[in-house]
This record gives structure tokens, C-alpha cells and sequence, in this order.
């Protein structure tokens, strides 16, 4: 069988992950990596010394022997080499924020229709055990009709350079939501503050309401004294908890609900509370990163669609842009 | 020394606590209890069994040997019971929220003033150790300037009959975020839904707008698996957690904090995080109603002030008509 | 039907739950009850005004109307005041430890089995919620041959004058132990240390072997900065931590074991781990006391036996001499 | 300047840490390996591809170019290979525990001494950040006298083939207690079972009573569901807990305590407990193996001292010895 050939273009914090992880398939390999800052390269030939390395990312795009290009670039510049890739013929692996843009998203997604090309847009968390876990609890039925998303995901931690709070955090739970919820957005509103005069918000609290009643809220925040990670997911019968700080027992699933008396009866009785039983299921804990890396090359040996295809993207960046825009207008509720 | 004597009226849920703390103080006893139901009573009896027990709420308030009454009614029939003591000349104790409405509340706050008459609104949470100990560690000056007050109020509770999520939860934080941030809210917008249509929200998130760029947000749920009570009260230099679950170490304050550089090299430096060490004092745990019964007294009979007064209480209750204005329009931005 | 009568000799710490229990029975109500400090008589009235007060314990073991003596006096005097109330046809429940001797203890099985009378021992432990639903998970055999039991019991706590940190803390692990493992003890091991020349070791580590290859250990502390109600019983299948410090999930059940590989192969294979779900079952919390008292009242009128006999008193006051006795020398293995 | 040469013997599960940070040393490079199983020398190609690979250890500790053997293999071997290294004018590093007997140890120990050599033993959790930060405490005299050390070391984890639970876990308490105790032990007590019939036992309870009326407690378990790292450190005025599985906050300072009335009044007077703030220090996270082979390197350069030289590795032999002998006796006092 002949490998798939990757190039890789962005070796900073995160393209490391993408070269080990494409690399270590038995369907690909890395042959070539691109970075304007030439010392990121140590990186990657710690992986494998035969990895080509060059400054000019068209090296990568516009290379004979590369099959696909993993675009690991800050979001700015996502749209020009992904857009380059597809020209050149290459499926593209494009890191999430998928563009700054929902028009660059549309652009790059008819591009590729047009060229019977492949996009993966790489929401890593819909990849890990605690994700497909809840995936599968919730197409169980056992949790019967949804009622929210709760997320608080807060750390004194990096700021980004050139994205706010929400650009940086919010789509791991803008992804994970359109995952789990099955259900459209139609409406967000997002407040928050620039307490340093960066011009960009370092806290900000995310509403969105989908169709069916279901509510949606985050809570980003980069100046907490500490870490959380909790996803609450509600449904009539059964409830489930995230906590992607507990090392062993991320998810639990609550066998509590609310009963309410038939609507006739509803203003002379008291609703009532059910307590049951809490199960913490066993949660599988491979890298999301390789479990995506095989799904996307299955993908594109198979034909299969992907969850996580430019669509899924351009979902995304669809709601970071009502988010930018409610937040200037002090959450502002913005129409999907 | 004669003692000042207490009347009663409500003997439901919070009501026997009332009786049980005024009748413990050394310079007050509750001479006479109202409810209208005669079931109640017996919760009364408990604590003395010289106290009078009357159905009609009048025998309280018009009674010529009771100096005090407190209204531990439902939130409907507080401006009523308390207008009447007013009239009648006593001083009155009313439960939170203060009234239904702003104009109900500052009515009976000129007719105090007229007669010469203290109002106390049952902000209890301010006497909490926890509260206390946060609006001393505030007030040192410690923490810097104040950035965001973050609250975490859900539970698998009860359903309130006469109230939504906010009008049940909220006057916690408002009375605290009134108390610590020393700060004006200049604007408030408020989500929530109702998912049992119940025509009452059972989830709602609200954030406060303050002077100064503080922001307040707040997580009510009546329908959450899990009991959360957290508020980060965030400054400057140390940023404070309040655990109100934890049985020992409710109050967290860390030494961590952004240092941000300064603004002309702000666009060339990154921002640095400082982790320096946590401190759980040693947090009061007296009953936070005997000190409020305390407090109350003593006001009376020295005529100090109260942080606590009616005027405390109409701030809250308008924060809770901006939410509920703010509710009915999804989330509209509503100015104070 | 009559109620059964029921004394209460000593009002102290635990008297007043005994009264409150035993009079809010059914079938039984408490008439008299005794304590060499009358100051404590209000803790008796205020549950019943028609209670008798008596600073004699002769004058309840010895009243014609009584049918049932509590003895919740120190432990110093359970004998005395057991035995004549014994003799004077009396049933009786005692707090735990039984008697100060196991031979105190064999004398009272004597008496009462002569005079056809009933003796229960105050192990509250095990009508607790927690340690009932652990009785029907180890009785339902899923958790396959029990391996250890090793219980942590530690606080800053009170120094009992009269007894040591194990006659203290001791006598929940050992009734629990006893009722769990339904395995008898063959040999005890105690170390320990008084660290402030009191005459009473505060620290302590208690060691009991088992028939069936189980051991038990148990960590006792009164100087301990922190609490700790740990408890893990672990079998071949599965294991289980009672925690009690926790509010909610006091009990979960891991589906977590080691499989060893047969005996011939045993050296060259690896032993494995096995990692399945974990389950937090609903732990009823209905008051233990309160079915204790039932229990009793129950097993009085129909003759039934009890798992807290005198039996099972006697069975842990052995323990307890045992574990004086390797205390003494410094961890002596003392054989059952 | 020249660098020192080292040689590493055993590349299993620890042996690339131990060649990672030596050779990431300034003053130091590893040059060679060895290891009866050829397979593990990608381990040492990856961090370094110029590493020569032997599989005869005797190529190490008989190589001119070396100045340094470090002993990885399992404990058996131990004493064979330092004793050749030392006979070849090597300075040993060993790994724990230093050596199967206390006589291979001071065999050892006289051997070193006579040729002027420089023995490690590879005690790291001294270096950790978590007891560096203990041992400043403990050293500045605010804990008081210390009153007992209290470790519960238990997970479903690795059993070890060749050791019991005891000599598997045993050395990072006894290493650390040695080390902040400054106290001399005076006689051990074991107990324990092994479960599965494979000759070495899986749960373990060690006393070890030191001079002074200071007392440790350890419980090692390899059958546990659960993982706990514990250490609880108390003083008469300070306790310490240390939590190794809490990601923050891995040491706690307690400012709890008991005041003991004077000796006359004791009889007559409680015991009282003091409850004072907690403090979490920051703790540095450093790698531990990093300081440690920096300092080793130190020490061999300017001849100062060890903490942990080969006379602290042989007090931990002395009473893993003494474990061993009251295991056999079921916990039977073996006197140091």
C-alpha cells in the first residue's frame, strides 16, 4: 500500500501533535514541514530526521509528493494556505477557528466541492473518550428530551495574541454542543470585558438558544485563580457531568430529574425531584488526536463524510462572528 | 432593662428561625406569632410556649405590646403586612426580597422615614463568616481593583410557586455583589428559560454591568444534578473563591494574578501570570441570623445605621425588575 | 395497644437522641430519665414536658412502669446499672462499647438469657444508610471473595477523658467489620502513641486478621488537622469506598480487580488490572437511630433476634481488651 | 571545560529519565548504555543518537571514557554492578532501593570509601518541590515538635515481580521520613497478606516508632480501586498534609493544633484544639530527577556531601530488612 504523504505547514505548539500523530499512522506519513521561524524545526525531526523543513509554506502546498497539508498557522492565515492547498489538489486538515471568516469558510468549502477535494477542520474534542462517551449516552435516549448546556472553562492561563477569550476557548463547546444537541442555533448573545485595554475581551459569558428549548452557556474566562473544566448536559431523566479536571471519573451520569404533574394539574402540585443512583462510566483514553488522524485518512481512502467537515467548521466561525458581534453591542441578541 | 418585644407574622419555612434567634437575643423576646395556618404553630410553641399565636396578621402588627414585627411571608404580601406595622409605629424585620416591586419599596421607605421608623431587609448572607471575611479581605485592599464577580448558585432544588429561578436565587448575589463591589450597576441582562411551562424560568444567567469595567455574572438552576454554591470574586492582584459546599474551607484567596505590561509595550510583550500561595482563613461560623438579630436590635436602640436598610432591599429588588424586564425580551440590555 | 415504656439513664452527648428517637416511636414512649447533673433535664423536656426526671439511675431501672432501660452512661458504668436493670425484668439497649470487660459482658448474656429478657448494643452504624447499602452489596456476592477492610477515622476531634483514641473510634469499625465480613477474627495488633503523657494513646493503628485471608486495618486519630471517614472493603470483583465526610455520594462501587493468572503460569505472566464503570447507588438517609429504636421495639414484641446482641457487644469488647493488650506491648500479636 | 562521562546500566520503565536528564546537563553527557534486551535501545537512540548501546553492562562500568555507571537494573543486581563500577574508580548512582541486604550495602559503602569515590542513591522524591517545601517547614521550627508521619500510598497499580508491595512503595516514605524527621528509628512492625498466593505480599501496614515518642504509619496497597497519595505531617502546632494527586495544591499547612493543660491541672482540665488558617504554599515544579543529577554532579565536582549518599540508602535497606522480619512473624516488633 502506498503511505498517504502529509505536509505539515505551522510547527508551533500544537503542530508537533499533528506531525507525531499523522506520522505514527500506517496509511501516512510526514514528508515535509514548513515555518517561518526556522528553529521550530528541531520539533520535528525529533519525530523523524527525513522530514523535509522549509521557511516558504508554498513549498508544502504546491509540493508534487504531498497528498494532504494539515494547516497548524494562527487563524489568520488559515484561509490563504488551505485556499492554496485545495489548488494545488491537496485535501486539507485546517485547525479550528476554521478561517476568520464565514465567507472564507463558504469560498474554501465550494472550492473543494469543485475539486472533489476533502476538508477536515480539527475539533479534537468531539475525538476524546469523554466526547464519544457523551455522544453515545445521548443517542441512547436515556436522558430523554435535552434541556441545556452549561459550560464553565476558566484557568489563569495564556492569553492569546490575537484573538479574544471567546476566538481562543469557545469552540471546543461551540463543536461539542453542535455535536451532542442535534439541534440549530437561532440566536446568541455574548457579554464580556477587556479589563487590560487589549482590545480583546478576557472574560466573556456566551448565551445560545436552539430550537427545541434547549439553552446553551458558557462561562470563558483567562484570569481565574483556577482551573475548571465542567460541562453540565440536562435532560428530562437523566443528567450528565464533565469534569475534564478529575483525573478518573470525567463523566457522570446522574439518574435525576424533575417530575412535573400533568400541565391541568400543574398550579395546584408540587413538581418533585428524583434521586437515584450516579454512574461514572469507564471513559476510554486514547489521543483524540490519533483517533481523528485515522478517521480523516479512512475518510479519504473511503469517501465517508466527516462530523467534523468544513460545514461543521463553518457552523463554528458562524457563531464566533454573532458572538463578536453581540459582544459589541453589550450581548446584543444576534439572529442566526 | 426592658426588653424589646417581637411580633411574628409567617411561621412557614424561615419563619421558626426568625422566632427562635430574636427570642435567644438578651434585650428582645417574640411575644406573639401569626400564620394562616394554625398547623404552624406548634414550630412556635417549641421555642416558648408563652408566645401568642394569632391567624390574623393584624393581632401582630396593631398589637400595643410588640415594638418589632417581622414579615416572613411570601414575597406577595410583604408590602402589605409591613406598610401596616409602619402605620401602626413599629420597627420592621422583612424578609428578602423586600417587596414586589420598586414602588412598593420606596413607599415604605418614606413611610419609615416620616415616622421615624427602622426597616431591616433579611440580607442574612451578609453575616455569614464567609461574606464577612470577603468584605474584609475586599476592604484591605489586598486584592487591587476589583475585575469580575462570578457566581455558580444550582441545585436539584425547589421549585419555587410564586417566583422564577431569579427571584429565588438572586437576592444572594445581589445583596453580596451590592455589599463587596461598592460599585453602581449601570445595566443588566438576563436569559433564562422556562422548560416545564410553568410560566416561571427554572435556569437563568444574568450579568450586571458596574462602574469602574466590574461585571457580575451570575448561573441560577433549580434543575442541575448537582449542588454548586461558588463565587470568584476577582481582583487585581488576588482573586478570591467562596466554596460554600466545602465544609471547611469555604473562603479560598490566591496570590495569583495578571501582570500586564505597560501600554505602549503592550503590543510587543506578552502578558505574565503570577502564581504566588493560597490562604483559607479561618472563616466565623456563628449563626449568621443571630448576628443580623444582634445587629438589628442594637440599630434600633442606638439608631446606627444598617448595611442592610430599606434602601439596600430597593436596590435589589430593582436589579430583580431589570432581570425580569430583561427576561421578556431574551436578553435585553437593560439600564439602570 | 400499650406502648412499651422506656427509661433513659444519662441525658449527656447522646442521651437526648435516644429520648427523641425512642418517644417518637409508635409503639413505645419514654416515661423517665436520669442524671447525676440535673442541669441536663431541659435537653429531656424539651422533648416532652411529662418525661420524669431523676438524678438516681435505681429510680428508673427500678420503676414498676418501665419496660426498656437505655443505659447512655460512660462506659465505666454500663455493667452496674445494666445488671440491675436486668434484674429488675427490665429489657435493655446499651451504648456502645457494652461493658468495660468482656467478662461484665458474659455476666449480662447470662442474666438476661435466665431471665428471658432482650439486650441490644447501640451500634448505630449499622442502620445507617451507608452501611446497610453495603450489606446488600457484599451479601449479593458481586464484589467475590473479600480481600481487606481498611478504614481511616481521624479528626481534631474531642479527647475522651475516660478511654483511649481505639475504646473511642473503635467500636464503629469493629461492628461494621463484624456485620460485613461475616468472618471471625483470629488474631489483633495495635500500636499506638500518647503523645501528651495523658494516661490514653491519641494515635492508633489497629491490625485484625481474619480467618479467609482478610485483614482489616484501621487509622485512628484525635490530633489530625484534617477529617477523614474513609472505609474501602475490597473483593476479587469488585471494591467499594464509603466516604462519609461526602454529602452526596457516600457510597461507590468500582467494577475494578485483579486478574491473576493460573497458579502453573503464575511466573511468567503479568498479573492484570481490570478498569470498568464506577456506581454511586442512592443511600437512603433516614436517621439510623430512628430504626434502631424500631428494630428493638419490633424484635421485643416478636421475639425476633438482633444483629447488635449481646453477642455482638461481647464479640467487640474483645477486640477491644485484645487491642489494650498489644497497645501495652507495643504491637503484640494477641490470638483470639 | 570537560564534561563528565556517564554510563547508564539498564534502559527499562525509569532508565530513560535517568539518561534524559544526565544528559541534558551542562556539565555531563551520556555516552553509553547497556541492557540484556537489545529492544530498548531506540529509548536512548531517541534522546540521543550518538549513545553507544551494549548489552553486556560490563562494557560500562569497564569503559575508559566513563566517569559515572548509573545502576538502573532491578534491585538483585544492584550490588554486582555498582561493586564493579566502584572497582573500575566509577562513582556509583543507584537506583532505589541501594541494595537487596544491608551487608551489600556497607560492603559498598567501604569499597567507595576506600577508593575516594562517590556513592547516590536515587532517593528522588527528596528533590520533588513538594518535600523541599516540607522540609523548609519542618526545618523553620513553626510545626513545633513533631508528633507522627501518617502515609496512605495505595493504587490498582503495577505489581512488581521481584518485590513485595513493601520494597516497592516503602522507599519513598522511609527515604522522606528520614529525611524530615531527623529522627532515629528504633524498632518496625509489618503487617500484611498476600492475596494471590504469588509469594510476596499486596497490602502492607508498617509502624516504625522513632526516638522522640514520634510514631510513622504506612499504609501500601497494590490492590486498591482507588489511587491515594497522602502524607499527613504533624507538629504540636502545625500539621502538613500533602496531597501527591491534587494537581495545585499538593501541600497544606495547617494552623491546628491541641493545648494540652498543664501536667498537675490535666486531670481537671480539657483538652483543647486551636483552628487557625490554612496556607497552601506555591510549590516549584521542577523536575526532580533534574535537581537531583545536578546536584549529584555538584557534589562530585566539589566533594560536598549527600543527602542521599549510600549511608541514607542503607538505612532504608536496614528497615526494609526489618519489614521483611516482622512480616514473617506477623508484625512481630523487630528492634533496630
Amino acid at each position: 500500500m502506498n503511505k498517504l504523504k502529509v505536509g505539515v505547514v505551522g510547527v508551533g505548539y500544537w503542530g508537533p501533535n499533528i506531525i507525531r500523530n499523522f506520522h505514527a499512522m500506517d496509511n501516512a506519513s510526514v514528508v515535509a514541514v514548513s515555518d517561518t521561524n526556522a528553529k521550530t524545526f528541531s520539533r520535528a525531526l525529533r519525530i523523524s530526521d527525513r522530514i523535509r523543513t522549509e521557511t516558504d509554506y508554498k513549498r508544502i502546498t504546491d509540493a508534487k509528493d504531498i497528498d494532504i497539508v494539515c494547516v497548524v498557522t494562527p487563524v489568520a492565515s488559515h484561509y490563504e494556505v488551505a485556499r492554496r492547498a485545495l489548488e494545488q489538489g491537496k485535501h486539507v486538515f485546517v485547525e479550528k477557528p476554521f478561517t476568520a471568516s464565514s465567507a472564507q469558510a463558504e469560498e474554501l468549502i465550494t472550492l473543494a466541492r469543485s475539486r472533489g477535494l476533502r476538508i477536515m477542520v480539527d475539533h479534537t474534542m468531539l475525538f476524546t473518550g469523554s466526547v464519544r462517551k457523551m455522544k453515545d449516552v445521548v443517542d441512547s435516549g436515556v436522558m430523554g428530551k435535552l434541556l441545556y448546556y452549561d459550560s464553565m472553562r476558566v484557568n489563569l492561563g495564556l492569553f492569546q495574541h490575537d484573538v479574544n477569550v471567546i476566538w481562543d476557548l469557545a469552540p471546543h463547546d461551540f463543536s461539542i454542543a453542535d455535536y451532542l444537541l442535534s439541534s440549530k442555533p437561532v440566536a446568541v448573545a455574548a457579554h464580556g470585558l477587556d479589563h487590560f485595554d487589549r482590545g480583546a475581551e478576557d472574560v466573556a459569558y456566551v448565551v445560545i438558544y436552539f430550537e427545541n428549548n434547549i439553552i446553551a452557556h458558557c462561562n470563558f474566562n483567562w484570569i481565574s485563580p483556577i482551573k475548571v473544566r465542567h460541562v453540565l448536559l440536562s435532560g428530562e431523566y437523566k443528567s450528565l457531568l464533565w469534569d475534564d479536571v478529575e483525573p478518573d471519573e470525567k463523566i457522570k451520569i446522574y439518574d435525576r430529574g424533575v417530575k412535573v404533574p400533568d400541565r391541568e394539574k400543574m398550579h395546584q402540585l408540587l413538581v418533585t425531584y428524583r434521586f437515584g443512583d450516579m454512574v461514572a462510566p469507564k471513559v476510554d483514553n486514547k489521543e483524540a488526536l490519533a483517533l481523528e488522524a485515522e478517521y480523516f485518512l479512512d475518510g479519504i481512502l473511503k469517501g465517508s463524510p466527516f462530523i467534523n467537515d468544513g460545514e461543521a467548521g463553518l457552523r463554528m466561525v458562524k457563531l464566533l462572528e454573532a458572538c463578536d458581534r453581540s459582544l459589541k453591542n453589550r450581548g446584543e441578541l444576534v439572529l442566526l
